[in-house]
């Protein structure tokens, strides 16, 4: 397998275009570490904010030359994390939903780049403002947070605000991308590389449950659906416009369109949603997935789904 | 330039791989005879069924080989303008957002290819068991009417339905493509083209009133939304899960979420957006454009279009 050399690829010096999501809960040490071992770049989820845990996930990343990524709003209620984290000299840094002005002079002195994800075009000139060194368009089709514009017109509307200004920039595509037609496709529209998330999701080094794992096979790519139930049950308070796409399962079909009274039954709901999330329960919790389900058929390790896409990209683009 | 053979430009006997779109009132004779003459393949709108008008068009189009497009819903309540279109020989029939059972016959025994706009799998399915010539898969960045799957993640699992179950179909992306980037990313993804509307909205053949061609110069591709407000101002029956995707302006700005209330006021909002309509306001009605509105910074020919397209994928291809 031959080296496929850009702007991407010369920046994180690895060998593939492709970086792993840092999906909360979902994306640790393992993960990350598989990923950067099979020459893409992993990141870790630093999700909503717990200490010993992201400490173990360093642990488990076994040394890999990794980064970290943080829910950014998430990030500003404990701002500690991000002095703990860079202990570990992290590669690069991820900030996404929410400015990322208070974090970029600590994340830069540590000497870590400067991932920003992006989901507008306004945080396009918030990241270019902030001279991100990698910035990420990402589309609605994504599993997880994000918000309405689709990868397809998103990514080369980017790529022409980075090359009038900031051509210094690189670029990644995110949001339904999960074999190497999208990464050929990416390329094409202008970016330097991809991250994803729901793809890796679907790996065995992902901390996912099983049974979720089986949902993901079983799903069409049609089975998802963009909503703020799953954050209203866990008590997140995700900022208006950013929304989680998820299964379309029962628990979401039951209180979609009815959030007041989700609310006023929080108290028995939270427990509800933990314990069918624990459990593995694929009906009354949120599973995490996006759109590219409809392209995934089975559990692969993380390291053989980054050398598969990489190969498949290139004969793609031949 | 080259000629870009695949299986589409054989199958429609023309030289680049791009279509325009059918679009309801802005896609007249003259648009889609431009498309076709510079090599593509272009479309009558046949919209919501004016037989005059339709009549009108074909001659506009000046016996260009080009085909028509209809809203299936739509053509149900008045099934006898395809009997008067086929008289006209189109090359081809388009059918969208509806069951294409009723008419596939009288379309098959007219000589006409038949091609199927999708929304999602299960409409691909129909095409599928209709035995569709070409498929298009719809992502929800389209302007105009269309759902809720991404482009990104939609056409690739498209074309693996179709590899394994109508290898003789062919397959367009369509929903956010307005350049040959665009172009060589629905390739890589697995169409063998594309399906263009916003793009050819923006060109001089186009029925847009100047106005609104100098909203679309304006807006980045943030500034969509998909909403059934403006087909409510139509009193137009649309089926549930189709919206439409127009520039976000104060008309939608002042309905969305107030659905009742604009229907109470029927009678007095119908006339005001027929008449903004109709005047070139850019805010008080529906002005149709979707995402790819952030790719395009002028209006030109329909020929210049296709040509520019086709010689930029090629390029970027390379
Ligand atoms: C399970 C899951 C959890 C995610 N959590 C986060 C997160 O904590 N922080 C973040 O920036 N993005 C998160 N994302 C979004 C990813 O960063 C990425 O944009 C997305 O996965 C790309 O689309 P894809 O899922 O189609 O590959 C998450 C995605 C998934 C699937
Ligand atoms: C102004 C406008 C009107 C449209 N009207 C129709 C229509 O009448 N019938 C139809 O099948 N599709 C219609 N469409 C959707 C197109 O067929 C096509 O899917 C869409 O334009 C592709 O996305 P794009 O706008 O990003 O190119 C329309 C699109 C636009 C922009």
């Amino acid at each position: 397998m031959q080296k496929s050399n850009n702007r991407l690829t010369e920046l994180l010096n690895i060998h593939h275009p492709i970086v792993s999501a840092p999906m909360a809960l979902a994306a640790g040490g393992a993960l990350a570490g598989a990923v950067s071992r099979a020459g893409g770049f992993g990141l870790i989820g630093g999700g909503y904010g717990d200490p010993a845990w992201l400490e173990e996930q360093f642990i488990t990343a076994q040394g890999e030359r990794i980064g970290v990524g943080f829910i950014t709003w998430a990030l500003k209620k404990s701002p500690s994390l991000l002095t703990d984290v860079l202990k570990h000299k992290p590669a690069a840094v991820m900030l996404s939903f929410g400015d990322p002005r208070p974090f970029v002079d600590e994340i830069r002195d540590a000497g870590a780049l400067l991932i920003c994800q992006c989901q507008n075009t306004d945080h396009v000139w918030d990241a270019i403002d902030v001279g991100a060194d990698i910035i990420i368009a990402q589309g609605s089709e994504a599993g997880g947070h994000g918000a309405a514009r689709g990868t397809m017109s998103f990514v080369p509307e980017a790529a022409d605000l980075l090359a009038e200004h900031a051509p210094q920039s690189v670029l990644l595509a995110a949001g339904g991308i999960a074999d190497g037609r999208g990464l050929a496709a990416a390329r094409m529209l202008g970016a330097d590389g991809v991250l994803m998330g729901t793809r890796f999701w679907a790996s065995r080094e992902a901390l996912v449950h099983e049974n979720h794992h089986l949902a993901i096979i079983e799903a069409n790519g049609d089975e998802t659906i963009r909503t703020t139930i799953p954050d209203i049950a866990r008590q997140l308070d995700w900022p208006r416009g950013l929304t989680a796409r998820v299964r379309h399962n029962t628990f979401v079909r039951r209180w979609q369109g009815r959030e007041k009274e989700l609310k006023q039954n929080l108290s028995e709901e939270v427990i509800k949603y933990a314990k069918a999330f624990a459990a593995g329960d694929i009906e009354n919790t949120g599973v995490w997935f996006g759109e590219a389900a409809g392209l995934i058929e089975d559990i692969e390790s993380a390291g053989d789904i980054v050398m598969k896409i990489a190969t498949e990209a290139e004969k793609v683009m031949r």
